[in-house]
């Protein structure tokens, strides 16, 4: 797949048609770019999460090798925060987006169906944050 | 046996002599199976890693995918529980083998070159359960 | 709409003046019922966070009965889960109320500030999120 | 204070006889130092939760006076930092006394029982920390 400097912004900032870019639906009928606020950023994303994976194989390799368990848990927090921060970038890029736009859509929409858009979509974020605080 | 002061280092550095088996010193020449707690459930260590390298390459084709933020953040949040999951099994296993250790050493040495042995090893732990606590 | 006693503390749902309750500016001349998304539950957070203090205070009764250590740190941990509850709680009405608002905002005003301002809002939920994850 | 039956399975192995101190048993005849690894620091915890109390009903003033919502959040990271700190103060006694008491215990005990107390403990500990962790 070539990726064109174009691509890596195409992507979300573009609002173009309907209602699904703006409400962020979570499929996508929006070809190969797809509609999220995370699209953008998808390279560094990808990235990072490669980043993350070398992490795992490198405990991998400290189990096998016998190091020290501090130095393993070490590492294990290391890992840990490094998916806790891809996670806040997401969730940024999420409340910025689909959050900001579901709101701006309610606010538009007749009071009922719109109110309860932007609940569905708050509730839903809250519900995502409950998660990563519990782990 | 004479404690010097390079056995200060002990927790962390390598500590190449017969009695490395029971400080649980960082490196092995140990052998197959390894001086640690951990080693011996070496195999299944390694199988949990893989899991949750699984989950992370499980993460990139999402991004790549263009999968909803939200459902990312759910499998970021199982992969960090995955994580946590296996550092409480390490943990644990620190605590009955090395920690354990170290206190019977204590008790059975001098009284202050022992008790400076068990403080190590025991401030060592609480200071990796507070990084695992602040990611 | 007729306005009940109960209704009283529903405080927010007034949405009386300017600009500055759509923006949840932090400092209230708000006059008694405040700005913000939280006041609406006013009463809700303070009754959980008289509670926590009287799990505060069962702690220091415990440390001072020398109660089992274990025990102790049970009670820590479903006062730091109440803790983390009564925050999930403020900030979804945070995003409802006060990201939901800058959203709006962002998107009747002209694009620059406009922009900016939902930018901001975000950044700030986000950081905050963040100091939780981190704790 | 009256020690039932049921009390002495509170804390797990129990170990009812007067090994207890060194076991960390989870019931005090033993005047008024305490036989907890915390004892010793006692003044300091009961302080220390003093201070949270106080950030507690600091919180309450916050809701009350309709301070901005991320500003309580900043402060309520603040009380959930301190009280993890507290639980790993906490922890840290816990290891160096009761553990470490139930390792050298189990050492010079005859191997089935001994065995089954250090194992019970770190078990016991791991949980706890587990706990800490999910929250």
């Amino acid at each position: 797949m070539t990726i064109t400097a174009a691509d890596s912004t195409a992507v979300t900032g573009a609002q173009p048609t309907g209602a699904s870019d703006s409400t962020c639906a979570s499929h996508g009928e929006h070809g190969p770019h797809g509609p999220h606020g995370y699209a953008k950023q998808k390279d560094q994303h990808l990235k990072r999460l490669r980043r993350i994976e070398g992490q795992i194989r490198g405990l991998q390799r400290m189990v096998d090798e016998d190091v020290y368990c501090i130095d393993i848990l070490t590492q294990v927090s290391a890992s840990t925060k490094a998916l806790q921060s891809f996670a806040l970038q997401l969730l940024e890029e999420h409340l910025r987006h689909c959050v900001a736009s579901a709101a701006v859509e309610s606010a538009t929409q007749d009071e009922t169906s719109g109110e309860s858009e932007i609940e569905a979509k708050v509730a839903e974020a809250t519900a995502a944050i409950a998660r990563l605080l519990r782990t």
